[in-house]
């Protein structure tokens, strides 16, 4: 997928299917954050010393195009990244292709967050860093 | 519904349909799970002190017979029922009824269990007492 | 709700909570799409002829701002309205709400369907004069 | 995993958690559902003629015994077999294991069944011929 580091292969189960026989608009959004959390993990985005929930970023915005219906058997994958670094959150983009063409695409805000506090945090240098490395320089700073 | 006093109606959901167009069966037991968390709550069978998710118990045991599909547009109703408290665990009864007609029935064991500790504990006399009053002396006590 | 004539209550289940105690971000538009499709069938927006899941619309674009966690117990409810009717489409609004308090908002494009066809067909003028008189007045026409 | 053929792994999404921070218990048995189906396709137990949702059978009854949370990160797998042909249902059995360990087990019993008819239909040589084949000859016949 070309554009996209982090590729994440998502299995489609029959329950993911809505009565229209597609998989339904709303599990698309389940798949990208099925995605994006394993993103967030393998950039080890978390907060020091916590397990795989101590992830401080909560979802504010979400935007989708549905292109395409998937069916049961297709072989999907969803593509993340990051574009943009701001003060306190994240521009992430999302692909999703099945059996290797566009289905679905969109982007998500994800602000830094500390629980608790109760309130969005500045994006540390250390994150940026890694986010940085792991993009190859490819995202936007906007502080 | 005869035989329970307890019934909490469900709104059928598109999402809760699967490919076949009709209610997913596990999501019949989504709608066990949401009915019996109420049953507990209405019960206040909670921990002293906690809020509602402070409820010492966990799912052991479901058995269930599907008897006919749901469809999009009907009423549902389950109905919930303690009918034996055990040294450390509720056999509860569970009756589903879609437009007024049996679709699905079954029962549960859900054990009492002490979360900081890790391992299942006896129920309590007040305990026994608020289930004991609820069900109006249809349950069997066997400790 | 101001501004919003169709409102649609939806019953929180615990099986919508996710690891962090609120609802999820994918079933917020779970509600969103349970609503829509009220709000479909209440207009009687279907193909003649058809049961309740003969709607030709799919749902091509969808847009959310996420302002509050949802929690368990509170009371949700969910307006939906036709801000434009395009040539071949429909934009609709949707405001989420727990408590009286905003929680959600966002709109989705949903485009006018022939599945036997495959493609996009214009909306009729029967459609558009059931939204306009729904709506009383306050929809864009974009034809 | 001993006594299974048929091992299906199942990538355990943030979305199957719920509230409690573990695998919900109705997922567990969309994870048996997802395992379930892949047994009748891998097995070719499909009307003649159709696709993959060509599936002549329904789900009448499970049972399920829930041994330990699954958590996420951990590897899951759900064993299925056929453990007794029926004059017109299967008896399957299934296993559930995160990392190597037993999570959950219980059985189904499916129906074979006419869905234009709205009947039951008797369970034909061909589809008992490639279950015994499958399973070995460790599967009961009760005609």
């Amino acid at each position: 997928m070309e554009g996209f580091r982090h590729i994440w292969p998502i299995e489609v189960r029959f329950r993911d299917l809505d009565a229209f026989g597609h998989v339904n608009n709303a599990v698309i959004l389940t798949y990208v954050e099925t995605a994006r959390l394993r993103y967030l993990l393998d950039l080890d985005l978390r907060q020091p010393g916590g397990g795989w929930n101590n992830i401080p970023f909560i979802l504010a915005h979400l935007n989708c195009d549905f292109r395409k219906p998937v069916h049961y058997g297709q072989t999907v994958e969803v593509g993340s990244r990051t574009v943009e670094i701001r003060r306190s959150s994240l521009k992430m983009e999302h692909r999703v292709e099945a059996d290797g063409e566009l289905v679905a695409e969109g982007y998500g805000i994800i602000v830094h967050y500390d629980y608790p506090a109760g309130c969005s945090v500045p994006i540390l240098p250390e994150l940026r860093a890694k986010i940085e490395s792991y993009e190859q320089g490819r995202v936007n700073q906007a502080t």
